[in-house]
């Protein structure tokens, strides 16, 4: 049978069944969409591939998933760390926000973005920002599969003027990407303490109508439960609730305060939670109690958040740091062993974002969305466990090929779709434009 | 003037004066020792260096101190993760260790131990393991610069049958590296668990006439201290101050357990603490409060642990890591800010060694352990501040060239006295037999 691509990698983890790891097996595509996996052997016989790709170091995963970031924020990496929250967004991002934000801005940023997570194996990013429509023209440029954010706050940015014109805006651009093959949408409220109560009703009612994701940051900080109390009387879950935005429809990024009694209505209402642990830490958030909610069945995806507060975009740093940080704040060494949080980093995104049926595993059907990652250099020696090695020993430069529902967007560390000069120079002109600003 | 080496990069970056980032500078070897930093117009007029380097994408910084691992346990990587901390000891690691510790299996770990710090940008580290003579000959081969602990345990091993050999071995060891140029000793008693009050009095006695650092596991969780408590009625802290082991030639290694009285009287001690951010995560060990230990005023290094708790000996991500963590555990986003985190990978490092005169930071007179960072590459950018995309930004994988005391180990991200290929075929055999044990 003709076909267009086999694979022969060392190693196949398709996280579903959880924990297998596959010898001496082979990946076929076809038409951007794996046809099977099947035993090398098999496979030689009978294939005949456009394209073959032998990979003898190699584990072949599935592509990470960024199930939060803003990714044109990139252009702000660095300008302004080891601040308290308050003093970084008011002082710092807030007025560089209302500065540089534009079209121009977000393409740059998003681009510099989007090469950064191919290169670390990421395949796709769930993203909250200013001019989604930007963020998903550039990424589907690229190649790149992507959920893009119809935000909505309650003040007047450089994309929309007010809660009206966030949301009119935002099903604008859904409508660009409606049946797009990379590129899809959710509704992106920002939090509970900037959105009120009308722009969230609305937005449940559209949510439902269109069956999108609603993508929002929850609990983060402390001093949002205290807003929550103080202007509505109650904690800002309890208001989602009330409002009816606690549902399987729901993303709630961050939720670093959480009582006993919150973990088990959350839980039953099916909706997701993003652990994005390295920015909670850099900006002193609190702890998401990861393993309790995970006992409790809630489903745990993980995000970088923005290079602003991270500083990188690397999921499989996150993807570590959630191991460790889920045993060091639950005090068990067991929690979040290897092959969770390989799943946390590609399957649960997935099904966070609505899009399981497409992405998030190898299995026959789904896109071909891959990751090659190089197990055969000394730092991660001696090998005992492929899936160990991923998340504790091996880093996102040993990374070396992807592939986006088929497409091979970086070939042997190259990228394919973009150029990583020119990426660095407009970074490099934002640069001089933002820090002589001040 | 003729000189050995020339290095003109884009940033140097002495860690002392803290925060000081120099442009256009050049940094002048001779001898295997910096002989001057300097404007680089002017370096070029005065020096006729035999190798010159160009880095123009490049900092360079003191190479990391990688200040508490057990180096040969590299070749127990990943071979039991995800495991509670007693079982992790008695169920893999002490079976393992009692069936495989030899002199070839430490020469073979600790060749892999180093190849992976030099290619990571670490020049020197602090080991406690058996058979530390191989563990010193094998760095001195490799031209590193290591500490190696004289270990002392209750226990039996390979190495020694009970304390006093274990003592009379280690001076034995102190003696083949008296005077030499890279290695130096320090006495490793393993912990208060571990050790005796007599062979704790010796070793007291013995470091104060030899004038050489004490190395050990102290308050590492909380089952330590319940143990002092139950076998000595004290807490261990208590206990080492009575047998007068609280002094600045103490390295503490962890200190995940201790109270706001314990942090003064630490303090007023002049002992090191070595934070092992990762392995205390991975091991639920507890959070070492480095913020009050900081503004107490006590000097904290960094180190990666073994790489069976880690699992690698990547300073970068542990330098990372403990300034993440810091500001997560105080609740402070402006605790332990990136200069600081820098000086605590490097200059703290070598403070607790006792080897402050020789290294941790880029100073006329200290030996030439310096490494290149290539700050070029899309991930680090846009660059506002050097400082804080070494720490925050870039990875291991971007350091290009390593140098100790002048000689170049690393270049151009080549090993020039280990061979990768071999060390990879050595850890795998070694794989085999571990493994295949069970």
């Amino acid at each position: 049978m003709n076909i267009d691509t086999l694979i022969y990698p060392r190693w196949i983890i398709p996280v579903v069944p959880e924990q297998q790891v596959l010898e001496q097996h082979a990946l076929a595509i076809q038409g951007g969409t794996i046809l099977e996996i099947l035993p090398a052997e098999e496979a030689r016989t009978r294939f005949h591939p456009k394209t073959t790709h032998e990979l003898p170091r190699h584990a072949l995963i599935p592509g990470l998933i960024n199930a939060h970031t803003h990714a044109s924020m990139s252009l702000m990496r660095g300008l302004a760390d080891d601040l308290p929250l308050m003093s970084w967004l008011q002082d710092h991002i807030w007025p560089a926000e209302g500065r540089w934000i534009s079209e121009e801005f977000i393409a740059d940023g998003t681009r510099l973005a989007i090469a950064e997570m191919l290169r670390g194996g990421t395949t796709c990013f769930n993203d909250m920002y200013f001019f989604p429509d930007v963020t998903g023209m550039t990424a589907a440029a690229a190649g790149m599969r992507a959920v893009v954010g119809l935000i909505a706050i309650d003040f007047p940015s450089a994309w929309a003027a007010g809660p009206d014109e966030y949301i009119s805006r935002g099903l604008e651009v859904h409508d660009q990407f409606r049946n797009h093959g990379l590129v899809s949408t959710a509704f992106a409220p920002h939090a509970p303490y900037t959105v009120s109560d009308e722009p969230f009703e609305r937005i449940r009612v559209l949510a439902d109508e269109l069956e999108i994701p609603i993508h929002m940051h929850v609990h983060e900080t402390r001093d949002e439960i205290n807003h929550g109390i103080e202007r509505y009387g109650k904690r800002p879950l309890q208001r989602l609730y009330e409002l009816g935005l606690l549902s399987p429809a729901l993303t709630a990024v961050h939720m670093t305060q959480i009582e006993p009694g919150e973990i088990d209505r959350f839980a039953e209402s099916g909706a997701s939670v993003v652990h994005c642990p390295e920015s909670n830490l850099k900006l002193a958030s609190g702890f998401c109690p990861v393993q309790q909610l995970h006992t409790a069945g809630v489903n745990i995806a993980i995000g970088t958040d923005g290079a602003a507060s991270n500083n990188d975009l690397d999921m499989f740093s996150e993807m570590r740091t959630a191991a460790l940080l889920a045993k060091g704040v639950s005090g068990d060494a067991s929690a979040v062993p290897a092959h969770s949080a390989l799943r946390m980093a590609t399957l649960n995104g997935a099904r966070a974002l609505g899009i399981a049926d497409t992405t998030g595993s190898l299995e026959p059907g789904k896109a071909a969305d891959l990751v090659a990652v190089d197990l055969g250099s000394l730092e991660t020696q001696p090998l005992y466990h492929p899936i160990s090695q991923l998340v504790y020993a091996t880093g996102r430069d040993k990374v070396t090929d992807v592939w986006v529902a088929g497409r091979s967007l970086l070939h042997e560390r190259r990228l394919t779709t973009l150029d990583p000069r020119e990426i660095t120079l407009r970074a490099d002109e934002w640069r001089q434009r933002i820090g002589q600003a001040g």
